[in-house]
């Protein structure tokens, strides 16, 4: 705390700033690559200082992780106007663009990263999925969620995820297709479970009433129309 | 060795039930709450005598890991005969036979259990993915696969595990539904893709193509038509 600068700057504005630029840093390199020393030079601090704010590493990624798994949360929050489709691909853009700055901290948090083990991180990561599941189930306008629309929402968050991080591992596909296909894919594994149950039925009967014809989940049923004919008789006549 | 029957046991005989028997812990418990002293009583030797096979938990924990992957990958072979979609109807079967019989270590190692931040553990488990991925490839006759088709493959997979891991907490919807509902969703997301990509439009096209109208994806395809007219004009005639 010697220079000018230094000396404006109070204990939690400090944490904050070295936050920042560790989550800078943790974003764009694996975690595990980054050392203190490098946080250090990146804030113009010395290292001594930076285990002055944080006893060590993982506190510092900790924090740096609670601050990004609350950025992500915000991202989740859509005005709930217009059809779900609509918003679920807003908001979809919004969730890439996160993955796409974060990238190599994204994967390694999910791949088992420093923090691999640490109940803290285990726990914020599960903190982000449930803001993502909730956050449908109000769009959805459901409550009391049956099992299988909580399982429809919920395996559909972790197939944004394996997408996302598929999709990192090289982004040989558009992002902005993938976002379009997640909506699809929530629309599609929805339907599936409706086909055998009677009450995920009538949900999606409600969702798809609030579509237009051509919004992603009209498009979506008109081409895939057009590409399974299927079994059935009759409907042959496009 | 002081026993008659221990004496007769040779080192890998013994290293062999030694993993049977946590193994068989691991399943049924959470592997965080299974002691070394549980393991030596229940293999009917001293504490000890555990250490001077395996040095310790985490070595006994990945070797039942090991046995454990090998035995999920055999799982996942299927004969090459009749429609993909009863082939994969029978592989998750035997999936869910798998989650069924070693429910809480399976919970627990994809949640973070006692081998979290374990590189062999994430390797054995990466291991698997890649083993069930390889042989869905197989099964749809596909050597080169095009990036969408690795994508609707692997994001499957990882939509069997999260699919497993939501059914074990509380079982609340019958297993053989979810077996069939996997097949339906791998249908569901090869669709999804196909619906916007002409080359996974072909291997659609293909794989339907030696579906039964009565098989699970000619019998998905019909309860959707009839769930969901969609924006179309003509085709409702039935």
């Amino acid at each position: 705390m010697t220079t000018g600068v230094r000396r404006r700057m109070g204990v939690e504005e400090r944490r904050q700033q070295l936050i920042g630029v560790a989550l800078e840093l943790f974003s764009h390199r694996s975690p595990d690559d980054v050392s203190i020393d490098e946080i250090a030079a990146a804030a113009g601090i010395s290292r001594p200082l930076v285990y002055h704010y944080f006893p060590g590493k993982l506190s510092l990624y900790e924090a740096a992780l609670r601050r990004a798994a609350d950025e992500l949360a915000e991202r989740f929050v859509e005005p709930h106007e217009g059809p779900l489709g609509a918003r679920l691909l807003r908001v979809m853009g919004r969730y890439f663009a996160f993955v796409d700055e974060h990238g190599p901290g994204f994967s390694a948090l999910l791949r088992g990263g420093p923090a691999a083990g640490s109940s803290r991180a285990n726990a914020m990561i599960d903190e982000v999925r449930q803001a993502a599941y909730e956050q449908i189930l109000l769009h959805i306008g459901v409550r009391q969620p049956p099992a299988r629309l909580e399982l429809v929402v919920r395996s559909w968050v972790s197939l944004a995820e394996s997408t996302a991080l598929l999709w990192l591992d090289g982004r040989r596909i558009p992002r902005a297709e993938l976002e379009l296909q997640l909506v699809h894919d929530f629309a599609a594994l929805a339907a599936v479970s409706a086909a055998y149950d009677e009450e995920m039925a009538g949900i999606l009967v409600d969702i798809l009433a609030g579509e237009p014809a051509d919004g992603p989940f009209g498009e979506l049923v008109g081409r895939l129309a057009a590409l399974v004919p299927g079994p059935r008789e009759g409907g042959q006549d496009r």
